[in-house]
């Protein structure tokens, strides 16, 4: 049996998120049935992080265990060839077989793009925020969140791992433009966090909240505390980084 | 009666173009419902540049002659709040009454956008190409244009001026990245002339036509010399230029 890994890029626009739903098509099953369709194999995909239903990707890891005798630069080509457009798989290759996707990744990173101008041709991929923000305030807040933190506050949902220890290695606003980004690394993240961390630095930024009230919801461990989760169709679910750099 | 002056972005893939068609909804057309249901008035709209059917345009410029009272930045955000979100008009200023957006218009700007990479999130805007592209010569096809030459090879159907002259003052490849983009300034462009110029520039980098045809094909002044036109999604109606700057 080998294992494949796989880089993927999508726009997650039209999708109910990377993982099955029974309410629409999702990323993973999209693959699956490329892969079917190419090998006439029913293999499972494996994705490194779960993306919610509108959220992005420029660089999920995905691995699949599966017999095929095609081999990767083949298996490259015919799968672009029948995923439909929205979908792109950028490498497959053959790696070791304890390789996991998800659990074999050391750290996950995300973008979220905020456009200070609204914009037709870039609708879908930010978030349009017309009203003054002060980004000086909001950069503060993300330094904060460096480090070892619990998170509570801006998860949505019970964690698998049934804590909500998250430990962030990068937390950056950068202003290029008419846009915003925020960068985060952490080693995992939890249900909704990026958004909520997003919609809840707007706050501070719009001076709904003040930067003393942010450290305060980090600490409070209440989700009731945090702000509205900023829309999906800002994030982007830019790369996953593994110990061995696979 | 006011004459006002419109900048407006749209993302062309689901407009039949610009203009008026009997068989899909135009960008002239949206704009005109969303000035009629803020104002009741029934006016025209007039366009710089007819862009095609799934073209985009980042800075197109129109006129309207109007009678409301509203102010131009009430009618900006009553326009905006209307319009579907793959238009968006960036601003609406009274001009002098004989202003045109297009008899007046000195220079249009295009935008041609190819991708080397496959991309998911890039897909409805611009042109996919993985097969090698010698840039260079299509870098030398490009400035051969400069200058005032006759484009009926280039042109799809008869031009209104009834001429096929035209007087290109900027046209260049740049590389960035993974794209590549041809950009071109002229008096005026004919009927699917940028598209055309790139599909043609594009056999010469692929090696189907030498240099020499290129050049035989501007001047045999014949549209069955000329390549496929380029795919609409990768263009890009970028700014009209006014000679006292409106």
């Amino acid at each position: 049996m080998r294992n494949l890994r796989l880089v993927i890029e999508y726009d997650g626009t039209d999708y109910v998120g990377w993982q099955y739903q029974a309410n629409g098509p999702s990323v993973q099953e999209e693959i699956e049935k490329a892969l079917r369709n190419l090998t006439q194999e029913e293999a499972r995909v494996i994705g490194a992080g779960r993306t919610d239903a509108g959220v992005h990707a420029r660089g999920q890891v995905a691995n699949v265990r599966i017999e095929t005798a095609l081999d990767s630069s083949e298996l490259l080509k015919g799968v672009n060839a029948v995923l439909p457009e929205s979908i792109v798989v950028h490498s497959i290759e053959d790696v070791q077989a304890d390789f996991h996707a998800r659990y074999s990744a050391a750290s996950r990173s995300y973008r979220y793009m905020i456009l200070r101008t609204r914009s037709a041709l870039e609708r879908s991929f930010g978030w349009y925020i017309g009203y003054p923000l002060d980004v000086e305030a909001m950069e503060r807040c993300a330094a904060t969140l460096m480090g070892d933190h619990d998170f509570q506050s801006f998860c949505k949902t019970i964690p698998e791992a049934n804590h909500y220890r998250c430990s962030v290695t990068n937390s950056v606003w950068t202003h290029v433009e008419n846009r915003l980004y925020y960068d985060i690394t952490a080693n995992r993240f939890l249900h909704g966090m990026v958004r909520t961390l997003v919609g809840t630095m707007v706050d501070v930024g719009r001076g709904r909240r003040t930067e003393q009230e942010f450290a305060a919801i980090l600490e409070g461990r209440n989700r009731s505390l945090a702000g509205m989760a900023a829309p999906a169709k800002g994030l982007y679910l830019e790369r996953i980084g593994y110990e061995d750099r696979r």
